[in-house]
């Protein structure tokens, strides 16, 4: 199983849970505003990485990453509705190109 | 192939490709501050729309990912350098949690 | 009178406007949401111009500061409700300070 | 004096201060990027203020004010050259709707 959706679904699992249990559902108790603001305050993490501390890039990544998935659990989407939405505009775009190379 | 996998490769393909010939291309031209300018802006717009339009939520990640590849394959590192980061907490923090329950 | 209180004034005037008369008037037309984005995508350029364009930062604060009184106008609050804030704080700070000197 | 010109003078004296003898000092001794990710971090929560906590938009907007200034004493520029370049945009501005209006 791909490691982004065994942990999309241990994320998903700790909804609801006791907020001491652990540090994901401290985030779901806090709830969307907090949960908005981590997946923030990584983005700004991971530019800053990009920009001057490429060794952080790897671990800045992960940790944007882990928060996304995070909100998207609070908001009842999954990876692989973004997987679908990626696909899809891969599809268009695909097309588009290949209408373009006949036209 | 996951598709984020699929959607990684094509990307990391454009580089080097004549700025013109497509927005990642585009991108990769522009350069590091760019993309991550870019990446920055999606995080904002992900958080508005997890804040105040859930119906964006799901485009507006699948816009955060698309350019978290960029930004990557720009530094040279790949999702699944991200996925083991990923996987190495995920085992840490089992082990972890596994030590704190026979403590 | 301080340039700033003289744009912030110009930007309060422009709230109701036609939204096609001003850049400012479309903001507000727009709403909440789009001048949050605006807010947040400045600051972003403003930590990319930080951390590798110099030359870049005050025009790229300039911007941060026009977007932030954008918000400030259309939340109903002031700049003057953020200096007295500040200068609070600034009283506290240095109150406590004077205490632990005494201390 | 403007609240906002004597925090500035107050943070710019605490350059290359000692780091353990305030927040300010602290955050110079970190250097650009801790001062840049700061800034970013603060814009987070004045976005999100702005969508859902509007009791903090004015402490919120006090935090980036704050930071921005922290943020251009280490780049050497003063809110007097943030001010003059939004008072010559709005020159620009004034003259090209004035050039508009008698068009």
């Amino acid at each position: 199983m791909d490691p982004l959706d065994r942990l999309a679904a241990t994320i998903r699992d700790r909804r609801g849970a006791d907020p001491g249990s652990s540090y994901v559902a401290s985030l779901f108790a806090k709830g969307r505003p907090k949960i908005a603001q981590k997946l923030g305050e990584e983005a700004v993490e991971t530019v800053i990485a990009a920009m001057a501390q490429p060794d952080k890039i790897v671990s800045e990544a992960a940790d944007l990453i882990f928060h996304l998935l995070v909100l998207l659990a609070d908001a009842d989407v999954t990876l692989d509705d973004v997987r679908a939405e990626l696909a899809r505009r891969e599809g268009v775009s695909g097309h588009t190109e290949k209408a373009a190379r006949n036209a």
